[in-house]
Parts: C-alpha cells; sequence; structure tokens
C-alpha cells in the first residue's frame, strides 16, 4: 500500500470524512509545507500522549487533575453533570458556569448494554458523599434525548438521597429561533416551564 | 496553549474544516485509541519524509521516478498534461488512458503572477524535444475553466512547433445528467462537438 494511500485510510476513518474529503487533506497537505504536516504529526503524538481523563472528574487533562477541577477558584458547592467530556467545554466557553464537572462518558442504553456501571455514575456519587455536603447542588446536564432524559432521572433518585439538590438545564425555545421552526414537544416544554416577564 | 488548543488548530487550517469540526474530530480522537491517532500521526509523517515530485512528470512518487514513468508497459507516444498531480489518479482511475503524464503544477494566471516560467513548461517541451519524435500527441487535459482554457490555447501553440498532435478532452453532457440541470455553454459545446451515431 502506497504512503498516500495508507494516509487517505487513516484520514477517512474520522467522522465526516469520506474516501474523496481524505484525498483532498492528503494532496493539500503535499501542496503545503513539509514542516506543517511534521507539525499536524507531533499535535497528534502529543494529544495521544498527554491527553488522560482528570482523576477526579473524567474531563480531558493534560495533569491529574484537569484544570477545572485544580482551580481553587471554582464552586464546589454546584456539580454540573455532562455526558462527554466535550461537552464541558460548550458550558465553560457560555462563560456563566463558576461550579465544577463530572462526567459520565456516556448515557443510560440498555439496548446498547450500557448500563450505570459502564458509566462514571459509582465515581459520582462518592465524590458527593466525600464533599460531606459541600456539594450542594447537581445540575444533571445530560442530552435532551431520550436516552438523555432516562439517564437523568435515574441520576436524581441517586443523588437526591445523598443531600443536594438535583436540577437540570431548562427546556425552551433556543435563542434566535423563529416559533414556526420549533418543533412542537420543545413549544410545549418551553410553555410549561414559562416564567414570569 | 493546550495540547487539545495546538491540535484544534492545526486541523482547522485544512481546507473544510472549521473550528467545530476540528474540536469534533480531535474529541473523535480522544474517544478511540491511542493507537489510532499514533498511526495517523506516523502516516502523516510518512507522507512528509517519502512523498516527493517525480524527475520526469511532476506526479507525487516515493521514488525519484513515479509509478507510471518508470512502468516499461506505458505508452510514450501519448502524453497527457494535467494541472495538478492529483488530477494524474482521476484519469488513472478510468483504467483508459495507458499514456504517460506531465503535471503542470498549476495554469496560467496572470492576474495571481502565474507565468509559464512559474509552471513545469519549460520541462514538459524539453521532455518532448529530448523524445525525438517519440510523443506522437500531447494531450492538453488542464480543467474546463477560463484559466485552464488560456493554458491549453498556450500549450497547444508550443507544443505544436515541436511536432507532436495536440489534442483536448472532448467537452459535452456529463454521463447522466439531464438536459435540463446543464448550463447553456456545456450544450453548445456538446451541439458543436456532436458525433455520429
Amino acid at each position: 500500500m502506497s504512503v498516500i494511500d495508507r494516509l487517505t485510510g487513516e484520514l477517512s476513518r474520522l467522522p465526516g470524512v469520506g474516501q474523496k474529503t481524505a484525498l483532498r487533506l492528503v494532496h493539500h497537505l503535499l501542496k503545503g509545507s513539509r514542516e506543517d504536516t511534521m507539525r499536524l504529526s507531533r499535535s497528534l503524538v502529543e494529544l495521544a500522549e498527554r491527553i488522560r481523563p482528570c482523576r477526579a472528574c473524567g474531563n480531558f487533562s493534560e495533569d491529574e487533575l484537569c484544570e477545572i477541577c485544580a482551580n481553587p477558584k471554582r464552586d464546589r458547592s454546584v456539580l454540573c453533570v455532562v455526558e462527554e467530556a466535550y461537552e464541558v467545554g460548550a458550558i465553560e466557553r457560555t462563560g456563566q458556569f463558576r461550579g465544577i464537572f463530572h462526567v459520565l462518558g456516556g448515557r443510560l442504553s440498555p439496548l446498547d448494554g450500557v448500563g450505570p456501571e459502564e458509566l462514571n455514575v459509582a465515581s459520582l456519587l462518592r465524590r458527593i458523599a466525600d464533599a460531606q455536603g459541600e456539594v450542594r447542588e447537581v445540575i444533571v446536564a445530560t442530552n435532551a434525548s431520550v436516552e438523555g432524559e432516562a439517564t437523568a432521572v435515574y441520576l436524581e433518585g441517586q443523588i437526591r438521597a445523598l443531600g443536594p439538590r438535583v436540577t437540570r438545564l431548562a427546556r425552551g425555545i433556543p435563542v434566535g429561533s423563529d416559533l414556526e421552526y420549533v418543533d412542537g414537544s420543545t413549544i410545549a416544554q418551553a410553555l410549561a416551564g414559562r416564567r414570569e416577564m
């Protein structure tokens, strides 16, 4: 197998990258400078060698504790539970959350054989218990899918038994959208969750 | 800058990959096995270190001569001129061409400062002259764009002076398309180039 075919094959395994796109990327690299390609290669090695799950929350980290868990200024009384580590970034970018996170590593999906044991549920509950009342609120920020909701309902019972309030993200009309294009169940949830002006 | 940010930045420089796609690719790699990421990295190094232009035709090659130029079974009487090395593959995949190639490395574009000196034109003419009449036909397979056509017209005069026939790819209705959706100038060229059934 040629060098070009091998790299094309590797790239086409990435999500959203088909055979043609992969070939286009290879040709782009070949037209560019050798140094650019080497730099990309080195960044990949760094990623593979240096990123690991944070010991406390499961987020991506270059150290034993991620930047958020290691930051003494974060509010340890509010813990936000997300399905995947990359969702931490989505919430962090809002700049509106000063608490800490816990990454489940997926969601409950009995049909796919994913039960609580396959997720970081035990570590979540242990973390809350070990904090001895310091965690006063847990925001269950699982996705608004059927499985995400089921995971939230499951977690709610487990967490509440340990003491903290359990909340979840508001459902409603996305900012900037026309009612006309919003699906009915979202409108229904927005109606049910309506607030005083 | 963090390892994740650095790789995201590198990936977002690729064509068709924005910041969000780059981040999604990074997360895909982080969820996958470390070995997959290392393999991708190694393939990039191989590409940077082992691929170079063929000494004869300018095509991508792992050796001094590309596979096509080094193949004694190829018909050296027909030479196909393309703009970019990746276009060689497009023609090769048809399985209908047994001749050899020459890669220009671009097309004439005076506005961008690309004249004949910036392209592999001198090496093309020298190659035809050195073959002492062995090259009997040159297919100018530049793109069907304004600049591609201008490049073809320029090359035609230069090549014909050396002896070979100069041909170009037929213009016409793409296979499988509805006339209704084909643009007028293509239909006009297809009419002008109509053939006996």
